[in-house]
């Protein structure tokens, strides 16, 4: 290895990457400063005018360099939403005046599980330390939150991949809790193994069903490799780990893989590319959402099912400007006259605007109830 | 504005972007050496090992900079990408000894549609300019480059959100020609309109049936818009330029938007946040692929259907270590009895793995052909 012709070649690729870090960290800074300075001047977060004209300068001075356009354009949306979602949270914390530096989270599972990864997220951006609960179902999990047992919960909502999970939905009808955060977590299934073997030697493969409906096309290719299904994608990993035994392997994440020790024999092999689930921060308590930053309310109502009901709730929310990023639909059981509608909105609780749209909501709806006002995970990028 | 507190932070941003931009730039002539070393040594162009220990140490440096793990990954990801696809393309160039500095290309559509927009991608990456040859359908672009009036002819064939263009499938089943490239475009849906308007003023909204079903969600919350089928995003944009008329508007793309003098309204509403268009490239000659590349290889196959027919195929891929990456079947008309299968295959035609595993499909199956061999365009990042 000694003797690769590419190494010189690379350590100049390291040093110069070196650099790069270092002027992203700057970067970062300067940013901070520029955070401050807009909590003084009370001036909002994103200033789209600034990104595109920025993004437009960089795009021209890169053609000089031959660098591509989307390739720029790509790489300064990831380093624009950094930006805003780190100002996001220190004007979050200055708000809400948040000291407090442990936090006791309940999610779904043993360790491991995509939910336990998406509360360690959380805890990282949030507080120093997290006491963990893992628990063994969604309704165990607002019950902890409900009772005080634990500060917050975490519910994944929605898969790009293989849509909505109803029983969050359901569940989220008939609680008093508030929704305080969204988390956006990417999903990357891996084939994980215990010590020495390959895949050739698979024979089972242990899963929750959502993971292996997900990957279809890939599973298509080992037609002779058994399925288990578990309640959950760490129990599966929990089981292979304990099994020892080089025919078998679980579908789960890597980093849940690392917790029980698993090697990773093949990943990214999902029908879509891009597998995201996105996850709902639940507590006793609503937050307050600074008026500077881009923010998500999320409400349900309930309507009649007369034809044109629901075009009206949404002839409310235009008139008020107000746009909608998700609309769901859920049927009340037991009960086919009336419908069940969850909406996201893209816009403060405490606007004019959203106050005045609610209300006029409330009125022609036959039940409406907020649950929850947040900072937007998902910006939108400029291009 | 002069005296906006932000000023002189934004003046010090844009000018650490600029050493951003100038580092990119030198990481990009680095990465050409590399290549230009790694053909002299005939060195594959990828080397995940690499990658991960570039990225294993980025993010570790990155972390005592309190920069996110998460962005730091996916930044890199990015910055590997264009590498890469740079390494590969000047592989190819040299392989195919590609001196063209001109290229005819035929698309979809009159000027502004998508298909246009891919050709103008592919043309940029691989010639100095562009003959550009509207069709009016799929079946003239394949007669158009079978005949030899254009080089090329670029094709959509998948879309993320909306799944298999059958038609292109149906017409790839008749032709003689090759592919030799894909190309992945990412779409972002725009309201268009000419001139001074807004949102609120549309009434008539003009485009392809697709992008309507694609962002249903925005639409229904405009339930008074009347709803205007057209052959392309890109009639629609001509008609509602042509109409000049602030009450319509056009959903097409920003930059066929500038084409007609339109303005962008709305955008970036589509329900499913990441939405790609796969396109493929036709040529009368099939192109050489390096071994040093990561390439994919489409087969067309028929199978009997009696059961296990297709399980048996895929059991002679799996046993040559063959990945597949899409798997599309199609129905063959007035013949209930035997199916047709498009696979994309990860590897090179040329080796000896992918020649054994077709000579052995070819015999287990009732007709199989090569559609082509071509360079990956979605490289799997490392993580």
């Amino acid at each position: 290895m000694s003797n690769n012709p590419l190494l010189p070649l690379r350590e100049k690729i390291t040093a110069l990457d070196k650099q790069l870090l270092n002027l992203l960290a700057d970067r970062r800074n300067l940013s901070k400063e520029v955070i401050y300075t807009k909590i003084a001047a009370n001036l909002p977060v994103r200033d789209i005018a600034r990104e595109h004209a920025l993004l437009k300068l960089l795009t021209e001075q890169g053609k000089a360099y031959d660098l591509d356009e989307i390739y720029i354009t790509r790489l300064y949306q990831l380093i624009i939403e950094d930006s805003v979602l780190m100002q996001q949270k220190i004007l979050q914390k200055q708000l809400n005046h948040n000291s407090e530096t442990t936090a006791k989270i309940a999610f779904l599972g043993p360790k491991g599980s995509y939910s336990h990864l998406a509360a360690r997220r959380y805890a990282s951006i949030h507080f120093n330390q997290m006491v963990e609960c893992g628990c063994q179902n969604f309704t165990d999990i607002f019950h902890q939150v409900e009772e005080g047992f634990v500060d917050y919960g975490i519910l994944p909502l929605e898969n790009s991949s293989s849509g909505s999970i109803n029983e969050v939905y359901d569940l989220l009808q008939k609680t008093n809790l508030h929704i305080v955060a969204e988390l956006a977590l990417p999903i990357d299934h891996c084939i994980l193994a215990k010590g020495q073997t390959d895949l050739d030697k698979i024979e089972t493969v242990y899963s929750h069903p959502q993971p292996f409906q997900q990957c279809s096309n890939f599973l298509a290719q080992y037609p002779h490799w058994k399925i288990v299904y578990c309640d959950s994608t760490s129990s599966a990993m929990e089981t292979v780990a304990k099994l020892d035994n080089p025919t078998v392997a679980a579908m789960g994440n890597k980093d849940g893989g690392e917790l029980y020790g698993l090697q990773v024999l093949a990943h990214n092999f999902a029908n879509q590319k891009e597998n995201i689930t996105r996850f709902i921060v639940l507590s006793r308590k609503p937050i307050e959402v600074s008026g500077q930053i881009p923010a998500k309310t999320t409400i349900l109502m309930k309507t009649g099912q007369q034809s044109g009901a629901l075009v009206d709730a949404l002839l409310v929310l235009r008139k008020h400007n107000i746009a909608m990023t998700k609309l769901e639909s859920r049927p009340i059981h037991g009960n086919p006259w009336e419908e069940m509608f969850y909406i996201d909105l893209q816009g403060n609780l405490g606007t004019m605007d959203m106050q005045q749209a609610l209300k006029e909501l409330s009125s022609i709806t036959l039940f409406m109830k907020v649950l929850g006002c947040y900072p937007s995970d998902n910006l939108l990028p400029v291009a």
